[in-house]
């Protein structure tokens, strides 16, 4: 690019973005560094012996919002019971920078907890240490949602760097229990801060917890799946048995359930408990069409996941369609049985196989919920198992969906083509962030989620990581976003 | 029991097995405190993490040995590769105690290592921490195989505090591999040992490393079935995937092999794998009759389990004969996937799913190999999912019988009835103790299974035990076998 081309593409941003752009940049180095220390914190929410880091992530965040100048509190969101043994949850962070009567009030929500990650499970790197190669850092949290948490705290860095005045009013909202379904949030966003008017004056939602389409083109989200959550438990036995001395003498329990999960999906995906897609909302006219202009190439995306083939013969709207309109359900594994390397003889006393299903507007978790228990219980009846075998939903999320042509997502849109030069796509996503329902609940206004990391960022998985670009050009996106939105009337 | 009874008992005992036998009860207290030394002793073979502590019972079992007087010789046997690095083995304890040639000479062999244990297991004791209740000695390796070694070794150390000469010959061979498919073992026996002559005056095997059939009452076992491990893995991508954001579009592998673990056995414990029954021995005549005398209540059995039901309607017969004679299926478990507590939600990008059959007389393990994996291959064909399938077997042992009606087996059978005043059943067991069949093979002589502990002593499972009768009991049943040994012309 020659400097003059450079040049013109600065000169064309408006306002302030020109200079809050080049304070980005200036401060890359820093940026990484701070995600980097953010990293090392292994707030790991779903294992109750890391309930410690959580807290300590929690701590350093309020310290850095302090530094910001925002108003930060701890709101305390009670306890949990894990296993019979009762935990303290750790708290919410809840504050604002900015009360100016005059500007518009974002409120900005993000997680502050992972995943779980061992170096074990195949990463290539230690997964609490954050590692650059090739463009790439990678690190359990450094794309969810560390990553785009910082993105915030750095496009309002920037903005203060520069001497210039954040052009809207921010609230925050960032938890650490996000990986563990939330818990205790909605309470205290129906109960608490809704009842204290802590979002009388916020006229707009976003949320930076979720990830590109693909790897190129930014997009902006406006529909999410839900999810059921299910254990199936069988026990054939008061503990674990050896397969030589006692095996042809009982029903085994990892029969039963490995019949009861084989009963689930077909071989292509399809799910086969009865009235499962009874509630799903038809096609609309035109719907399929909406999937063809989406950015999405097929064989990208199936390289991306080192896959040895994809559903749906590859078929690009048929993908997007099971991804974001669609339920899926997956089988995640099962708790109670051989698990180590090795070969180990046991026959397993009991047993829970752990699967979920996404579901899509129009349908509701209670209702999802009955239908699967039915069916296991009436697969079960079928078996004829002497075993005893319970099925029940551990833990559930409506899906969610917005307007997309509401005028905080046109904002969106602008900021996106300030840093991008793109129009962005208008997405939807098949995983479930409850708390986006949640948000739209408390505050009766329009949700957003504008995506900072790339769609092969493999949040959840080993070597999730976040690209040097997408962490740089995402700080500058939010601080577009906070500049367009900082013009509407 | 009235002192006059009691005393025409011990009179009843021949030779020096009232003296001995008095001993070994005196000794109770401090037998006890040496098994509970032996199990604090983490040696865990399937744990490459333990290998030092393998090492350490070996070279405390030498010392202990040592102090009997036997000669004894650490057998290198050399290494072995787990997941691409190179592990050494611990060395076998080979020795002899006595070269009388007037004496007959018995080999006996025991195990050092131990299964798997944890807490979080479901153990109600810390599984490395002998605990005393009720009459029970908690711990792993309790009864499997450490308290019945220790019988051997206290029957001798009775005799000798009596200042009585043990009437046998005795050779050892203590490995401390048992539980990892006894590796490197058949290499020292056939390759060093039999060529060194070391099986040259050995008349008799003996082995206790199995269970009573029941609770109460003794047995002499002498048959086995053997075993085939299998792994069937399937991967669906390079790694493990967000089941929200990917769910849906990729066949999953969890699916795949949850569909194949369900093709094995039917509902019963059938193996419906094509041609698995072709080999199995016929029932001979007057085979289940001789199952009817055994001493086995189906319904203590069930209740010793937990269990909800047992298979074959729980008839005596059929439950032996699924027990000995008849091959069964397990499935252990899948590696890969979610084995955890709580709701992770990933698409496992690669599993193993882990089984084992245990295969009796007529079934060679590589025709039986073959039928697995041709079947499962088959399967997989019929499934036609684009993914990564391979089956195969990863160890396996033949089944082994020997002739009950031996004069080494009568010899057991009057040391049975010396201590429990009941003559033993004849049974087989379900289980695989690979080695019996080496050392049947490397000796070429009469090979007998004496089990010291009892049928509910939970060997591989949680809260593992020995009975304190059974552990003080079965020393002198091995103190009474070397005398019945010794009589032997």
């Amino acid at each position: 690019m020659s400097y003059l081309k450079f040049k013109k593409i600065i000169m064309s941003l408006p306002g302030p973005l020109p200079t809050v752009f080049d304070q980005v940049d200036k401060n890359k180095t820093k940026f990484i560094e701070v995600l980097r220390e953010a990293v090392a914190i292994k707030s790991i929410s779903t294992d109750v012996t890391c309930r410690d880091e959580c807290t300590k992530m929690v701590l350093w965040t309020k310290k850095k919002l302090e530094a910001l100048g925002a108003t930060v509190e701890l709101k305390n969101i009670g306890t949990h019971v894990i296993d019979g043994k009762t935990y303290p949850l750790p708290d919410v962070i809840v504050g604002y920078l900015g009360n100016d009567p005059k500007k518009k009030t974002t409120c900005i929500y993000g997680h502050l907890d992972v995943q779980p990650a061992n170096l074990s499970d195949g990463w290539l790197t230690e997964p609490f240490e954050l590692v650059e190669k090739d463009g790439k850092l990678f690190g359990r949290g450094s794309t969810d949602d560390k990553g785009p948490v910082l993105c915030w705290l750095h496009a309002i860095e920037s903005y203060q760097n520069c001497g210039i005045d954040i052009p809207v009013n921010i609230k925050f909202v960032f938890e650490a229990m996000e990986e563990s379904g939330s818990e205790g949030l909605d309470e205290l966003l129906y109960d608490v801060l809704k009842p204290s008017g802590f979002f009388n004056d916020v006229d707009f939602v976003c949320i930076s917890d979720n990830y590109w389409l693909g790897t190129t083109k930014p997009c902006i989200t406006y529909g999410l799946r839900g999810m059921c959550y299910f254990f199936v438990e069988v026990e054939c036995a008061a503990q674990d048995l050896h397969s030589g001395v006692m095996g042809g003498t009982v029903h085994e329990s990892m029969a039963d359930v490995v019949y009861l999960l084989n009963s689930l999906v077909d071989k292509d995906g399809k799910i086969i408990i009865t009235n499962l897609y009874k509630e799903v909302a038809p096609i609309f006219d035109g719907e399929k069409e909406m999937y063809e202009n989406i950015e999405f190439d097929p064989i990208e995306y199936k390289k991306s996941l080192g896959a040895h083939g994809l559903a749906h013969n590859g078929d690009k709207i048929q993908l997007l369609m099971y991804r974001w309109r669609y339920p899926s359900l997956s089988i995640h594994g099962i708790q109670g049985a051989v698990w180590e390397p090795g070969t180990k003889t046991v026959i397993p006393g009991k047993v829970i196989g752990k699967f979920s299903i996404r579901i899509v507007p129009d349908q509701e978790p209670e209702v999802i919920g009955k239908y699967v228990v039915d069916y296991l219980n009436a697969k079960w009846a079928e078996r004829g198992s002497p075993n005893r075998m319970k099925a029940h939903m551990v833990h559930s999320g409506r899906p969610w969906t917005a307007d997309p042509k509401h005028e905080h997502y046109a904002a969106a849109a602008r900021a996106t083509k300030h840093v991008f030069k793109i129009e962005p796509d208008m997405c939807r996503e098949g995983g479930s962030i409850p708390v986006t329902i949640s948000l739209q609940e408390a505050s009766g206004k329009n949700v957003m989620l504008l995506p900072v990391g790339a769609g092969d960022d493999m949040a959840h998985s080993q070597n999730e990581k976040i690209n040097v670009k997408n962490y740089i050009e995402g700080t500058k996106l939010l601080a577009a976003y906070l500049y367009e939105v900082g013009l509407l009337k």
